[in-house]
């Protein structure tokens, strides 16, 4: 685990997708290798690989391992099969966007490939595998525009895990602190525990201590003491979906997005262009609600009385206005609003 | 379990105090019995009773259990029995001022006794068991005058637990929801599950579905969703300490009062005069920082990895800038300040 800067979330290996075990984490280290597409509808749907960036590259390989299989002879019929399992997949978890681009971009490479089916094939496996690549190298460029926000000695919360867990690798989120720390800057985190998944404890925790990067966890209603006790420099957290007039993130993060305005504490979010929606405003993305056992038990053990209602929706919605700084692959969107938010995701697409 | 209104989480019996085993609800009802000023010190430490104003009775009612035991011949002796206990009962919990004011009260209930040793016995007492009574009644004003604030079809959120469990009965924060739906209105709880200790899931959702009340659980980091949707129309909670310049809650408060106040929701604290301390401002209080192991661990299972660092303040500080006004025993108090704080907490004691 010394590498952690470097390690692999979702990887192509031999006509199968090998995926970090993140229900495991932090207890035990393992991989998954899903050798379907059905495996990796179900490895999405359970959370063994979660965070939007990932989730893009896994849908992608699912498609991978749909060409790597396929038996039919003619293009049209790969084609077939692709959009079939590109339904399921899309399906998994309707608020991520990064799902629907990477969907749509490697159903794209397939359906523009001139060649034979086998060239069909082999094109959306390299589109999946360099979706991959390109993911780490976006959340390195993200680390470099961020990394000039953060102050030698700077305490950054966040919230969830936007870490390498949260991608193929080195994170969007916690990208900034690693460069940081790569500066020689001294910086420390403190954690959200991030419930009702607990993403936060478990895994952003377990990413910077691997990494040697001081952490601590914190529970959620302790975000605006820590605030007023002067212990945080600002506040960076990952995206789930950008679109014109907000931000869907982990369920929290507006409540911490409140906090931080409240304190005059600049508040970040870091998200690749994959995760920019600018055809959409907020009023049309469905919010995920989520198993209520994810609330009612935690590790299997009931924490609420029978028969008591619980909510529980996946994400919430951050406006705009409550954002310092968008930290893109492409640079920093500061004071983001609905016009520069859609003119950089246009200038990518472009 | 159906008169709940009336339940009491302490009470004396015949040399005994008995209390509700709050760490093992909801999965059990059970009571432990207390006949040592010493097994209280422990189930104050360990929360069995928590709660402000249930620990400021259950201090007390050690002392009546020292009182009761002691064999002492003169009242000196007994003077300095109690006043050793009461420093021990004092240490339990250092934020929660009820603590200090039951002791203080009891005390003084001994010293200015002119009988003999047993009639200083038999006034502490009944100081003790009257403190109980008097912590129900008062409670039964806050909720009239908090009930006053409420309006037919509100759903209100609270955080932790400041319901029956947390007083004698009936509660401070649940006090004017329990009276106006006893005036017929129709309200529904939105209860915060409260981490480290989960006492809204645990304790509040109990409490309120026994009553019958509407109550849905939510994690603390959902509250900024629930109050953009338009699902809150109040926010209520408890008070461990109301200073000159602020109140001390549970922790989470604080987020929860900065969130209620962007989306202009009224927030309401209710609490006794036995919890106001107008001597003190929010600079002087020491917060209480609990074990580690609250927030590391859930009932025994390990949620972060091992060697992360937590912090776990039980409570914290809300300005009092942040608040629409406090449910007091003896009336509302509007827009609070240094002011009205001290002036109503004065004429209490005049």
């Amino acid at each position: 685990m010394e590498d952690f800067f470097t390690l692999r979330t979702v990887k192509w290996k031999k006509g199968a997708v090998l995926m970090i075990d993140q229900t495991r984490l932090p207890e035990r280290i393992s991989y998954i290798k899903c050798r379907t597409s059905g495996e990796v509808v179900k490895a999405i749907k359970d959370m063994v690989v979660r965070g939007a960036p990932a989730i893009g590259v896994a849908a992608a390989m699912g498609l991978a391992l749909v060409a790597y299989r396929s038996k039919v002879k003619r293009k049209e019929g790969l084609l077939k099969e692709l959009e079939s399992a590109s339904v399921k997949l899309g399906n998994t978890r309707p608020t991520a966007v990064n799902l629907m681009w990477a969907l749509s971009k490697t159903l794209e490479a397939a359906r523009e490939s001139s060649g034979d089916v086998e060239a069909v094939k082999e094109s959306v496996i390299q589109t999946a595998v360099r979706m991959a690549d390109e993911d780490v190298a976006a959340n390195l460029r993200i680390g470099e525009y961020g990394a000039s926000l953060i102050s030698d000695g700077d305490t950054i919360l966040t919230h969830c895990n936007a870490g390498a867990l949260a991608t193929v690798g080195y994170g969007t989120a916690l990208a900034p602190i690693r460069t940081a720390v790569k500066q020689g800057k001294r910086i420390s985190v403190l954690a959200d525990e991030t419930r009702p998944r607990l993403q936060g404890a478990k895994l952003t925790a377990f990413e910077l201590s691997n990494d040697k990067i001081p952490v601590k966890v914190i529970t959620d209603g302790m975000a605006g003491y820590v605030m007023a006790k002067g212990l945080v420099q600002k506040v960076i957290v990952g995206a789930d979906r950008v679109v014109r007039d907000g931000v869907f993130n982990k369920i929290g993060t507006y409540s911490l997005a409140i906090a931080a305005r409240y304190h005059r504490i600049p508040f970040y979010v870091a998200a690749p262009i994959s995760t920019f929606d600018p055809l959409n405003s907020s009023s049309t993305v469905k919010i995920e609600e989520r198993n209520s056992r994810e609330v009612t038990h935690i590790s299997n053990i009931r924490i609420c009385p029978r028969n008591v209602d619980v909510i529980n929706p996946a994400f919430d919605l951050t406006p705009l206005s409550l954002v310092d700084a968008i930290i893109t692959d492409k640079g920093l969107l500061n004071y983001p609003d609905q016009d520069n938010v859609v003119r950089l995701a246009r200038a990518d697409t472009a």
